[in-house]
């Protein structure tokens, strides 16, 4: 293990695949790589990517990867799709990614779907993203699908967050992205090009306001939501505040992707003044200290708590002996933790 | 509590409402008051409702719950919103539900969305299930938008699953759908009368084959993939085993609403058959048995470690110090559960 983690310090591809494997099946000798790399993380860029299906989010971090490798910085990728609970299943738009990118080594593409356990895609996701950071990757992207709390959670590993949009959606996705919006440093309205991008921006407008009354009237206002332009409302920062902006894209083609760039680097500037991005950071590992206390105690227990003694108590619930909370009550008092 | 719980079963609404409130918001009583309920549960048959934003879910549900009504029976509905991580803000489609069922007393609705602790909306969903079918609901439907692992979970209290999808969703989302199709008991797809329904129907036969490789050719080859057609595939039972059927609908003008029931009453045949749905139920009680441990623990572990030992640990954690999975080792090994 000791030359694995020495191999992805000195920036093997070959030894990170290796270790993303491992820690994606759990296997021993994770956990230590893992540990002997994390003195070497926190250089990295983190960048997390999400919104509904059919936002063009794939074909948006691969114009983006472009751009960064354009600019000379390493690229590291971390698809994760939460909504393939059972199967695993591939990307589709990894396999249009892998096209457009294979050949560069300075662009390194990993897919990764749930395997099961609740909560451990997220758990997997910033490992991997740990582990692309360690092997110097300048910026790592967490793309994810969907709109849940997982996807808030996947992307809760990130500094800068992007909450990518399309137009032609119902009512209902922009009653339903008020929570989302709360979590997007940027959000981009793809394929901005398409009819109803107009409509789309006025309602994420209204929905921006909503959440910051402080850009309500005065800084919205003055934007025309009319054609398409490449560039983003008002000035993001506003004294003490972040306040998103949107950002237009017609990522297939290249445009608005300057200015995606430009407000990733004006939110890093931003987290990187006044102890921002160290209080972000700290918030973030205090709820994953969190969550991991919760996986191991369940580990100790199970190895405690004998499989039938839990089976015959789903049986007793099961015939409404008991209720599920009692039962868990009088399961915990036999244990010694 | 003793009354609030005598009322509940007497079916009074007020009652319910009331309890389903300390549900939400973790009061004191609530756990007793379930536990109370509990020998009373096991008699409404619980339908889950899952599905992409925009798809129609909650006008499906509104027609399915009027079908019902028509046949006498009393309709509980919970509407689990997990997109609103942070507002808790309210569904749009409540809104419109209420308008349209408001005023029958054998209807009773309920919105949900998170309210910060991951996990908790689907155990709540699941404990007001409870709390309408110890009150007397014949029907109780748990509604919830989007495909990813937290919709999964909230489903899974359900008897019967119902996934909702609509035409003109991209490639993207039929290659997405791969994972949640696996819940489902039925596929329904709503808006059949749109543009790309044809497409759709092939995208998702294809689908339902890969999954389920007997139902390939002979089983569903023989059926047209062209016009609107309010009538489910071919017949969902085949020896031991249910084959999702697809279930073409109209929902806002009520076309196919009675195919969905037929197959919701020939689900419900099947699983009451050979042990099938005591076998169902008791893998959904393992797992809650599972998730209600992992949080007790956590709880427990929460009073015995002091808030500032865990606060310098992120911060020695922050400092790269020592990282996440050693530090949660070192708490763990100063506590006596």
């Amino acid at each position: 293990m000791t030359g694995l983690v020495a191999e992805v310090l000195s920036g093997s591809r070959r030894a990170v695949a290796r270790l993303l494997t491992l820690i994606e099946n759990d296997r021993p000798g994770a956990a230590d790589a893992l540990a002997a790399l994390y003195p070497h993380t926190g250089r990295a860029w983190i960048i997390g990517v999400t919104g509904a299906p059919g936002t063009g989010k794939s074909t948006l971090v691969s114009a983006l990867a472009a751009a960064y490798r354009a600019r000379g910085q390493q690229v590291g990728i971390i698809a994760v799709d939460p909504t393939s609970p059972f199967t695993g299943g591939a990307i589709l738009g990894d396999r249009i990614r892998m096209r457009d990118l294979s050949g560069d080594s300075g662009v390194f593409i990993r897919s990764m779907a749930t395997r099961g356990s609740l909560g451990g895609l997220a758990r997997s996701a910033r490992d991997a993203a740990r582990v692309l950071d360690a092997a110097g990757f300048d910026v790592v992207m967490i793309e994810t699908v969907g709109a849940g709390q997982n996807e808030v959670d996947i992307v809760r590993a990130a500094y800068t967050t992007l909450v990518v949009e399309a137009p032609g959606m119902g009512d209902e996705v922009q009653a339903i992205k008020a929570g989302i919006l709360e979590i997007a440093d940027l959000l981009i309205l793809n394929k901005a090009d398409r009819p109803g991008a107009a409509q789309t921006l006025r309602a994420l407008r209204t929905m921006l306001e909503l959440g910051h009354p402080t850009r309500s009237a005065g800084a919205v206002g003055h934007h025309g939501a009319g054609a398409l332009r490449s560039g983003s409302d008002s000035a993001p920062i506003d004294g003490e505040m972040w306040l998103p902006p949107i950002v237009q894209t017609v990522a297939s083609e290249g445009t608005g992707i300057d200015e995606v760039m430009t407000v990733i680097a004006q939110h890093r500037v931003f987290l990187s003044a006044a102890g921002r991005r160290a209080r972000l950071e700290g918030g973030q590992i205090a709820l994953e200290v969190r969550d991991r206390l919760r996986e191991a105690l369940l580990t100790r227990l199970l190895r405690q708590v004998s499989s039938e003694s839990i089976d015959s108590m789903v049986e007793r619930i099961q015939a409404r002996q008991i209720d599920p909370g009692r039962a868990v009550e009088s399961l915990l008092a036999t244990v010694d933790l």
